[in-house]
């Protein structure tokens, strides 16, 4: 899919402000702070969605936003906006966004990062005496892990305009409650109509959490395109049988089907032109007895590309693998278990991400995110892109996930230029 | 393994009675009243060894042998012997057995086709007025199947003298029991030594559990061997990495290492001269999860070769297979869960099971057992070989276990005859 077709300017260079930089130890002392918000007695940090710990992380999110003197804006799906208004109310603004809710047994730089830096970037440059063409915003989207409720990246969204805040209001958690009866409960449930503030412009900072970055020796990511991901589930059946009994011949061995589609689908991958990553993450056997021979596998695949083409024809090669095995007696069910589009983030967009990296002296590298963001949404009403910095051995949804401080800076700065440009006179 | 050099004579042809036959309606009543025996409230039949329910089959058992006129003699381990003493003491005895117990859920001909079979043989015997030159016996081997206490086929080895009494009434069940505390408690702890009767040639019949008699359209499956078994378990731990965001090279996916290893296993054994089968019948990923690559496969090999060099060298490939593993930067770990050698069982015997097949008409193949028998335990001791019977689409293990009534009773007049012919004077 590609972004709206609105457009933007690159913006005066001139008004760049290169003396300018973020105040890096109050940006690393607010990612540890919020980082201990939501840790249970063992000391692991899980602030599902619209909980309990995720009041207390929005709570100081909005005591910061506040303290940096900007506007407190929460809509009626709980996303949180902090803004700088300027005096023309009729400009559109400049947003910065990320997500504040986690996983179970998180990081802390997963979202928090690319929300803290926002604020910290406009903080530093009302500091700085820049006085913006058009207002800036930062906002923490509502529910972007989907961990507790479903679908994942539900504030951007609807926020997008894609799901009615109806729809998301209803919707029923893991642990049986209603998403809306928690947001009343926790005091963001707000009055905002989702999309009140149409953006100029969206760009969010976030740690890869893959191995790319690192493993290029480059510290800034201009994401140019986000993967369309494909789920599926799918359940072969044969015919359990025992183990010694039953020849070669005479099997119909579900897992052996199984195992013969998850190379299958790993050779296309790896022959693939486009960046195609597929993974076949959950398996199950039946009955699952060292003795008998599998009469039921039901796995799950993953596949990713950032080419809506592409991905179509993998889809296809699972089809025709499935078919195939039709044909030799199995039984066989596909499921599609989500779906989304690649995304091509606004070329501008990730020119500034480029320029500002440049100008910083910083290696970076053009990128593909494997992993769905806010930014996919929001690229549905404006031009969007996406900064990446480092994620040390690519490890991320883990508490060993861990960007070095350096990088932490470094992006919140190119994420300073860039914004500074965009919004500038 | 070769069974003992032990050597029997063919018997005097002459001394065959073609007249007689069993008694088809009490041999088949009789094997639908045992599969009563230990049904649960929904039907579902569940004879685990030692317990109640199997107590119950026992006492049925005990109260048709002494029916039947024999002696009933019980071994320390639970063996129940049905004894048809002659005048000559010492004479070695023809001895016939199988199991009663079950596994769970299963069918009603698996072990009890066989011991009822074998009473049946030598009540049918006696009303013909035959009168044998050495005595006959019928055995029911505690715990063959070896559901609730390990190993499998614990009777008929100890039996045979290869595990100690002490060992086996000490084992410790999956339900935290130990097997001799209940083997009194149902009051089948005797008091005779096991191998106190040590048998002149030992005779099994059995529903084959397995497609082949059927696909071939054979009556009679003249087992020549049986196979050496190798249970591995094998865990192979990669890196758990999020699914969108590790390029398809930077990987280490240990499920997908272990469907690399699982099509080769396959591979392998289709192209085996020596009737190699195997199987992964149990796998499980961690963590499991659509979107995360996994780090860890655990799974369990069941490798099957009536040939001790084939089996062998299949398990060299399995360790081959898993140092190049090793050296794409897996760790892999390899534990041998069981090991048996193949059986080869005796010739005379076998050629006895043919030439009673052909005096009764019947279609008859050589066949190699792929599932585990008392039979490979006594061959130990004495010249021994086993009689297959179809079993319909090859299912066993399963309510739907069923051999043809006509198929069961010819099953039984070939044992008839074998047995005629090895006890004849």
């Amino acid at each position: 899919m590609k972004t709206t077709g609105a457009e933007i300017r690159m913006g005066n260079e001139m008004a760049l402000n290169r003396h300018v930089s973020v105040n890096s130890s109050r940006l690393l002392s607010r990612i540890k702070e919020l980082g201990q918000a939501g840790r249970d007695a063992d000391g692991k940090l899980s602030r599902l969605a619209i909980s309990e710990a995720d009041k207390v992380g929005r709570d100081i999110l909005v005591t910061w936003i506040r303290e940096a003197g900007l506007e407190v804006a929460i809509d009626r799906i709980g996303n949180i906006f902090g803004i700088w208004r300027t005096e023309d109310q009729l400009q559109e603004p400049v947003l910065i966004g990320s997500h504040i809710d986690t996983v179970k047994n998180a990081g802390i730089y997963d979202g928090c990062y690319g929300v803290l830096s926002g604020l910290e970037v406009i903080q530093t440059l009302r500091e700085s005496g820049f006085s913006p063409g058009r207002p800036i915003a930062v906002a923490a989207f509502t529910n972007e892990e989907g961990v507790r409720y479903a679908p994942d990246m539900m504030g951007s969204l609807v926020y997008a305009g894609e799901m009615t805040v109806e729809d998301a209001l209803s919707t029923v958690g893991i642990d049986g409650t209603v998403l809306g009866d928690e947001l009343s409960r926790i005091q963001y449930a707000g009055t905002e109509t989702p999309g009140f503030m149409k953006p100029y412009a969206y760009v969010e900072l976030h740690v890869e959490q893959g191995p790319v970055l690192e493993r290029a020796g480059a510290a800034i990511g201009a994401v140019e395109k986000l993967q369309g991901v494909s789920w599926m589930r799918v359940t072969i059946e044969g015919t359990a049988n025992h183990a010694g009994t039953t020849p070669m011949t005479m099997r119909q061995d579900a897992g052996h089907a199984a195992a013969r589609m998850m190379t299958f689908l790993h050779g296309q991958a790896v022959s693939s032109q486009t960046g195609t990553v597929v993974t076949v993450g959950s398996l199950t056997l039946e009955p699952n007895v060292i003795n008998v021979i599998p009469s039921r596998a039901c796995f799950t695949i993953d596949l990713r590309d950032p080419d809506e083409q592409s991905l179509q024809s993998k889809e296809v090669d699972v089809a025709d693998f499935l078919s195939r095995l039709t044909m030799e007696g199995f039984s066989v069910n596909i499921e599609s278990l989500a779906r989304s589009q690649p995304v091509v983030f606004d070329r501008t967009v990730v020119q500034l991400i480029e320029a500002a990296a440049d100008g910083r002296g910083l290696l970076h590298i053009p990128m593909t995110s494997g992993a769905g963001h806010d930014a996919q949404m929001i690229a549905r009403m404006c031009p969007a892109g996406m900064i990446f910095v480092p994620s040390v051995g690519g490890i991320s949804h883990n508490p060993n996930e861990y960007t070095l401080e350096h990088d932490l800076v470094n992006g919140a700065n190119v994420l300073l230029d860039v914004v500074n440009r965009l919004s500038a006179n």
